[in-house]
C-alpha cells in the first residue's frame, strides 16, 4: 500500500517543520511529546485564523501561515512566555496545490524561526465545499510557551493607580486592513505612501512582542495582547479587578502618519487606534515600577509608551488634552458580531 | 462596556467545565497554563472534526461534543498516556442557539469526566456563510496527556514476530454509518435490531480504550489507534520499521452481528470492519509477552485479541482459514480523497 495524499503533503512540506524536535517524531506518530523544563510550566494558546474572517483568500500564502502562528504567539508573548512549539489542525478546501502549499510552508518556516518554536504536531483534513463554493481555509493553531512555574503573567491582576503602557504604536493594522478593502480610504489624510505600505504589512504581519518578557515578568501586574482592540481589551482586564482606567489620547503612540491625520479626522483615527489587530502589549505596572518597566522593556529591544493610569469608576475612559472625556463609539472586534 | 456575546457565552457555557483546574484561569486570561508532575511529560494530538466529514448537522449536540473530545483522546490512550486537561477552538455557523449551546456543553461534560479531563482554554469564531449557505461547524481540539517522560508509546517499533493484538470490535462505527446513509443497507444481512442499534451508538460515540495504559506501557513494541480503518493504519505502522504484517481474517472480532453476516456478504463486512472511525487500538507486542499483554488489557478491563503477526514482505496481507490471501481493495479514510 503507498501512502495517500496526506501522508505524502505532510511527509514532504510539513515534516521539515519539525527538525531537531525529537518529541514531533517527524509527525510520524499519532501524538508529540514534549516536557518543561524543570521548574518550569506550559503555556497554552489556541487561536485559529479563518479565511475570510481573519484574512483574505487571496493573501501570499507566506502571510497567512505568517498571521496563524503570529496571533498565538502574540498571547504567549503577553503571559511573559517563552514560545516552544505549536501543533496545527489545516482545513482546506481541496486538493492542495504544491505551490500553494510550499510557499505556505515557507511563511511557517520563516514565523516558526522568527518566534523561536517549531511545529511538533498537527492533522490535515479537506472539507467539502458547499453550494458550489469551495470552503474557506481554516488555520487552528495551538501554540505552546515555557514559563517559570508561577511566572506566568496573568490578565487579572490591575490595581487603582498602576500605569497602563502599551507597546508599539497601534493603529497600523486597521489601516492596512482599511486600505485592502478601499484603497481610496483616507485619501483626505495626510499619509505618505510609505505610511500606507507599513500598516500594510503590519495587517498581514503581526510580530509578537517577545522581547518584553523580562520586563513584564519582573514588573507587571497585568498583561494582555491587544487583538480586538485598545479600548475593549483594557476593559476586560479591568473588570477582573473591578476597577476603571483612564487613558489619554495625546499620549497613544499611533501608527506613522496616523497623528497627523488626527487634524483631518481625529474620530477616524480613533477607530482605527481602537479597532485591534495590531497585536501589541498592553500592561498594567505599579506607578513606582514604571521607570523600570520601560527600562527592561528597551533592553529587550521593544518601546513601550505609559498611555493612562487605572483608576476612577468603572470602564475606560479615554481623555484630551484637557482631561475631558472623548465619546468613543463601540469600538474593537466582537467575534460573534463579525466587526 | 458590557461583556460581548463571546464572553457571555464562555463564562456561561464553557468556564464551568474548567471547574477544578486552577490553570484554565476560568477562561479568563489569553492563556492556560500546566506543568507535569515530576518525571512526567506532556503528550499532545489536535484533531479537529468538521460538519459534514465527520458527523451530520443533526447530530445531537451532546454527541458532537463527545466525538470531538473522544477522537482525540482515542490517540492519548494509544500511546498510553493519561488525559489531563484540552483546548477547544469552536468554529460557528452564527450566533448559537441557547439550547444547542447548553446542550453540547453537557456532551462535553460528559465526555470529560468519563475520560478523566478537563478544558483549560479555547477560542469561539463566528464563520460568515457562502452563497447563502450557513458555514459548517468545526471543533478542534487539542487534547493533552500525561506519561511518565520516554514511557509514550510510539507508533514507530513493529518487529518481526511480534503479535498483532486489537482491542474491542471492528466494524460497528462504520456499520452505524451506513445505517445512518441508508436505513435500508444490510436489510439481507442477519442483523438484530439491538445489533443496529449499538452500531448507530458506536458511530455516534466512540470510547477511547483508556484503560489499556499500563498493558501498553508495559508490553507493546508499538501502537496507534486505528482512525482510519484497521489494514491502512497497520501499513502505516509497518512502513516505520520496514516490515509486512499478517493478519487473520477469522481472529478478527467484529461487532454483533457482523461475523454471522459474513455468509451473506463476506466483502462487505471485510469493508465495513477494516473502513476506520471504530477508535479501538491496534498494538504490536513480542510475541512472548502475547499473553502477558492480554492479561494486563484484560486486567484494566478492555479485552484484546490476537489478530496476527508481524513478519513477511511488506504489505498487510489479510488470510483466510486456508491462509489464502484475501483480495482486499482500496480501505480506510484518505483526509485528501474523503473517502
Amino acid at each position: 500500500m503507498r501512502p495517500d495524499g496526506e501522508e505524502v503533503f505532510i511527509a514532504e512540506h510539513l515534516a521539515p517543520l519539525t527538525e531537531g524536535f525529537p518529541g514531533a517524531y517527524g509527525l510520524q506518530d499519532d501524538c508529540a511529546e514534549l516536557a518543561p523544563l524543570p521548574g518550569h510550566a506550559l503555556i497554552f494558546k489556541t487561536d485559529p485564523i479563518i479565511e475570510g474572517v481573519h484574512f483574505f483568500g487571496d493573501d501570499a500564502p507566506e502571510d497567512v501561515a505568517w498571521k496563524a502562528l503570529a496571533v498565538n504567539v502574540s498571547d504567549l508573548a503577553a503571559k511573559g512566555a517563552r514560545p516552544v512549539a505549536y501543533l496545527m489542525a489545516l482545513t482546506l478546501s481541496g486538493r492542495p496545490d504544491a505551490s500553494w502549499v510550499q510557499r505556505f510552508a515557507r511563511g511557517l518556516q520563516a514565523a516558526q524561526d522568527a518566534f523561536g518554536c517549531v511545529l511538533i504536531g498537527g492533522d490535515t483534513d479537506v472539507r467539502p465545499g458547499i453550494n458550489d463554493a469551495p470552503a474557506p481555509l481554516s488555520i487552528a493553531i495551538t501554540a505552546i510557551g515555557e514559563a517559570r512555574a508561577g511566572a506566568m503573567v496573568e490578565r487579572r491582576g490591575a490595581e487603582a493607580g498602576d500605569a497602563i503602557f502599551v507597546s508599539g504604536a497601534l493603529g497600523g493594522a486597521a489601516l492596512g486592513l482599511q486600505l485592502r478593502l478601499d484603497a481610496g480610504f483616507t485619501e483626505a489624510w495626510p499619509l505618505e505612501p510609505a505610511d500606507r505600505e507599513a500598516a500594510r504589512q503590519r495587517y498581514l504581519r503581526p510580530r509578537p512582542k517577545l522581547g518584553l518578557r523580562v520586563a513584564l515578568q519582573a514588573y507587571a501586574n497585568a498583561a494582555m495582547d491587544i487583538s480586538d482592540g485598545l479600548i475593549k481589551d483594557l476593559d476586560r482586564m479591568c473588570r477582573l479587578t473591578g476597577v476603571g482606567a483612564m487613558l489619554e489620547w495625546d499620549a497613544i503612540p499611533l501608527a506613522a502618519g496616523l497623528r497627523l491625520a488626527c487634524g483631518v479626522d481625529q474620530a477616524g483615527v480613533i477607530q482605527l487606534a481602537t479597532a485591534g489587530d495590531d497585536y501589541e502589549i498592553l500592561a498594567a505596572v505599579p506607578a513606582k515600577h514604571a521607570a523600570a518597566f520601560a527600562r527592561a522593556a528597551s533592553q529587550g529591544g521593544t518601546d513601550v509608551t505609559r498611555i493612562g493610569t487605572i483608576g476612577g469608576e468603572a470602564g475606560v475612559r479615554l481623555l484630551d488634552a484637557n482631561r475631558s472625556e472623548i465619546a468613543v463609539g463601540a469600538t474593537g472586534y466582537d467575534h460573534f458580531d463579525g466587526r
